[in-house]
């Protein structure tokens, strides 16, 4: 069965509606690794209940549609599809606890042709729902593999971020814990494969991996105190490129460039030399 | 204000009714220590949710009511007390998740004199809903330094359990995280203390400490792996007294000795070389 271009670019998802608590979102960030030192004051603002703060990178799991590209009906080759690009966009900082509305649509299916695969971009947007006030943009990038040449556009894909040809300003180092990937599941994305070591060889891993969200998230952390001061209101939008997974307990070096308001970075696992996130580019305030 | 003997002994509790989630255990066995190596397939049965398990300990923190020693109409000096023993008793192996029923009472409350502070034992009956079967028994001890010669009966405390008078059988060496109060927290048991650098210094500790019962949960997976071949069925019983606090991050080398079904314990921080549980006892199958 193929992608049905017209079907899936006016496909109409019920809108989620879910709750988080102050304690969903101390679960979260310790899933992304704060806290790793516990007197650090910074860092225990999104651990800790008293004056919480939320990370922004948290929008990730807010109003999580599930795995919907299993649909059925989509004709989606789901086991070959990777997940590619992530974008964040904050519009309204989070609160460390709400009621929120996500609703989720497709905004473009570009096919690569034959044997090429195809790109499915979507977008999900975030309310919250005592204000109506939106609170975030998430885009993602998944790349089928299985479905190239299903007839849909051969547009040219938006070109990735370029990363300045020049060495990086700061370099921040964090840490993953060997149990970060069973903590980070519990914040939602409960896939087998960071899980379980048997998925993940059938998979051709040689142990579970970390979720991509959540190195993610560790870059995001790597963001926000190299260039916002741990301020999570100066932090407005990220975007990058999945080029490698992570194994829990690897450490994340990621490597940061500042031109003004736009940040450049990338991130890489410093036992392996290889590159985890690239193309990566934030705004900050 | 002094302690009413008989307004406390006579005490009616009410019935505490929770529910646990197969999450809720994942995150309690996080959060004492479990899936260190997140490729052992033993501690993965507590850890994810296929096929699980429960952790015996995690009794302590079923249908918890509270920090009920500062209900003003006890009179008890809160501020004073000290948590000095815990038991539990295992009569039906924890499922992975369920809704329970609690019921607490005071069993016995000592005077130890004026100046010398009191002993007040209290009780907690975990049941489970669907069934009405006992699933454990909850004993606790508390030193209330501040109350002693309110009238109560000066009757013997119960003596300790003795350690054998031979080196350890065996010493299982587990280590904690840095952040491991931040998520065995996240089980029930919010006081400061475990969280905020400020309260802990307040109380006269340098950092914030880890909760006794978290401690307690890290001795108790050295059993379940050195005696119970980490099968919770054979976990009968297990108590101790607290004696030193331990400080997240730090390793605990739990000594055990083996009598038949009888096993005595012992726990210490390795770096300091100092005792944290005592007189431990355990039986198994």
């Amino acid at each position: 069965m193929a992608i049905d271009y017209d079907k899936l670019i006016n496909w109409k998802f019920d809108p989620i509606e879910s709750e988080y608590t102050s304690k969903d979102s101390i679960l979260y960030a310790l899933g992304v690794g704060l806290s790793a030192d516990p007197m650090d004051m910074d860092q225990l603002r999104f651990t800790y209940e008293e004056d919480q703060l939320a990370l922004p990178t948290m929008s990730v799991v807010l109003a999580y549609p599930g795995f919907f590209l299993k649909n059925p009906e989509f004709g989606v080759d789901w086991v070959k599809i990777l997940h590619g690009e992530q974008g964040i966009e904050i519009h309204k900082t989070l609160p460390a606890a709400a009621k929120v509305v996500g609703e989720t649509k497709f905004t473009e299916i570009i096919d690569k042709g034959e044997g090429r695969g195809a790109l499915l971009f979507s977008e999900r947007k975030v309310y919250e729902k005592s204000t109506g006030d939106l609170l975030c943009t998430l885009t993602s990038t998944t790349f089928a593999r299985g479905d190239g040449g299903f007839g849909g556009p051969a547009v040219e894909a938006p070109k990735p971020h370029n990363i300045p040809d020049r060495d990086p300003d700061s370099v921040v180092e964090m840490p993953t814990l060997p149990q970060a990937a069973l903590i980070y599941r519990l914040s939602g994305d409960f896939n087998p494969l960071h899980a379980d070591p048997r998925v993940a060889k059938a998979a051709g891993f040689e142990k579970p991996i970390l979720h991509g969200l959540a190195t993610l998230g560790v870059a995001g952390h790597a963001l926000l105190k190299e260039v916002c001061g741990y301020n999570p209101e100066k932090f407005k939008s990220m975007a990058l490129r999945f080029t490698s997974p992570v194994y829990p307990g690897e450490t994340i070096q990621t490597e940061i460039w500042k031109d003004g308001n736009e940040v450049s970075f990338r991130s890489r696992v410093k036992e392996r030399d290889v590159v985890v996130l690239n193309n990566g580019r934030a705004i900050v305030k």
